[in-house]
């Protein structure tokens, strides 16, 4: 019988040019693939939620995959887990019906970008975190994100090379705060019904310049309006971002 | 004019072989004396605060060396990072009188040991948390923890090829927490006069032993009393320890 398997992933991206499997390349959906063939004996495809960029984490990434294997779903990620790197973990696996699709059934999707904000780098979270030497104002930056929610244009947080239909997305949640365990790390956690190319890490990019006082938070609503690109701030680095949730 | 130097560094100890230079093998202290010696075009030697394992990580490890160099203190933090690879960073440097002694002078030293706790281990954590996949019993580990304050013969705790004059210890502070940021976490905070060879690791192993209900608080004291390595639980893997701060 074949079924629709669900897979809930943890992956460190440091070692990885991102989901999306190429040519000459090791990528995390090449390396989950070879896994779940290796263990059902099948020529599975695996459909992910996203297109993580190279160095891109993720904390609860999904993919699925259809197979006439009969090994109960609960057991995938444990098998799965055996024949994986232990970089990329399955944190859950299930059945769900036939018409689940991790992208296309996705309401939303729920990131994080975590700044270390130090005079120093850190050597623990070196790969885990974007180092910012200036003291950042985590007041303003939270002020800032605050107008990135509702539905908007984000033509202007979107990477030029990208090529789609509509850049309209709805951010539901954003907010910037420093981590009560340790006050050096901040986070912005950033929850939308989609997400542009780049459009998490040019956010973050911006809200740093909000931080270090380059732009006011009264800012973001016209580099919104302006469509603009090179209005908003650079793209942040891919080692701080996290793709946390997706929901369904 | 001859002035003595101390570090603080950050650093993990995934790729490393320890502190302690070693014949064909990279460590910590092998790299940073490079860095310093090119830095300073002497031939320096640094003095650690400790012996850390293979694995092991530090928040706050101390050294110190002696250099005619004429760098203001606070500035070699920055010139050695430059020279540093980006898993050890100095961050801090300053000048101490002659006769301080990273070792000699240390009064206490503060170890942390993380868990990780869940059912599946964590691939962003892979090298930074031990992971236990038994639902540990924190307020059971934290009262076990207590049993090890005060001054002991530690000799049940000590790896048995070490030779030391003594294996009495006095421990100032012990206890074990989830964090409150993410409950999958298990923090045991040790802070002791000195530490006997794996002795973190050998409490922290007996401890989790406590938290799966293999050994109960009140035989902390009988294992402690009976001297006896055997009575204690296993040596905990290196990768979960962090030296978290040297006092003086």
């Amino acid at each position: 019988m074949r079924r629709n398997i669900k897979l809930t992933l943890e992956y460190d991206g440091t070692a990885y040019h991102g989901w999306q499997s190429q040519d000459n390349a090791v990528t995390v959906q090449s390396t989950v693939t070879a896994a779940v063939c290796r263990l059902t004996g099948e020529n599975c495809s695996i459909t992910g939620s996203s297109r993580t960029d190279a160095g891109v984490h993720a904390l609860g990434f999904v993919c699925n995959f259809f197979t006439e294997s009969n090994i109960p779903a609960d057991k995938f990620s444990y098998a799965l887990n055996t024949l994986l790197p232990d970089d990329i973990v399955v944190i859950r696996s299930e059945e769900v019906p036939a018409d689940f699709h991790s992208r296309y059934s996705a309401r939303a999707k729920k990131y994080c970008y975590l700044i270390y904000n130090s005079v120093f780098p850190s050597a623990i979270l070196r790969h885990r975190a974007y180092h910012v030497y200036y003291k950042l104002d985590v007041g303003a930056m939270n002020e800032a994100a605050a107008f990135f929610k509702g539905t908007h244009d984000f033509a202007a947080f979107c990477a030029s090379e990208a090529s789609v239909k509509t850049t309209v997305r709805t951010i539901m949640a954003a907010d910037v705060r420093r981590l009560p365990h340790d006050d050096r790390l901040i986070e912005l956690s950033v929850t939308g019904d989609g997400f542009l190319y780049n459009m998490v890490r040019i956010i973050a990019g911006t809200l740093v310049e909000v931080g270090f006082g380059k732009l006011s938070p009264q800012d973001i609503p016209d580099i919104i309006n302006s469509l603009d690109r090179r209005r908003a701030g650079r793209t942040a680095p891919a080692h701080g971002l996290y793709l946390a949730e997706v929901f369904y």
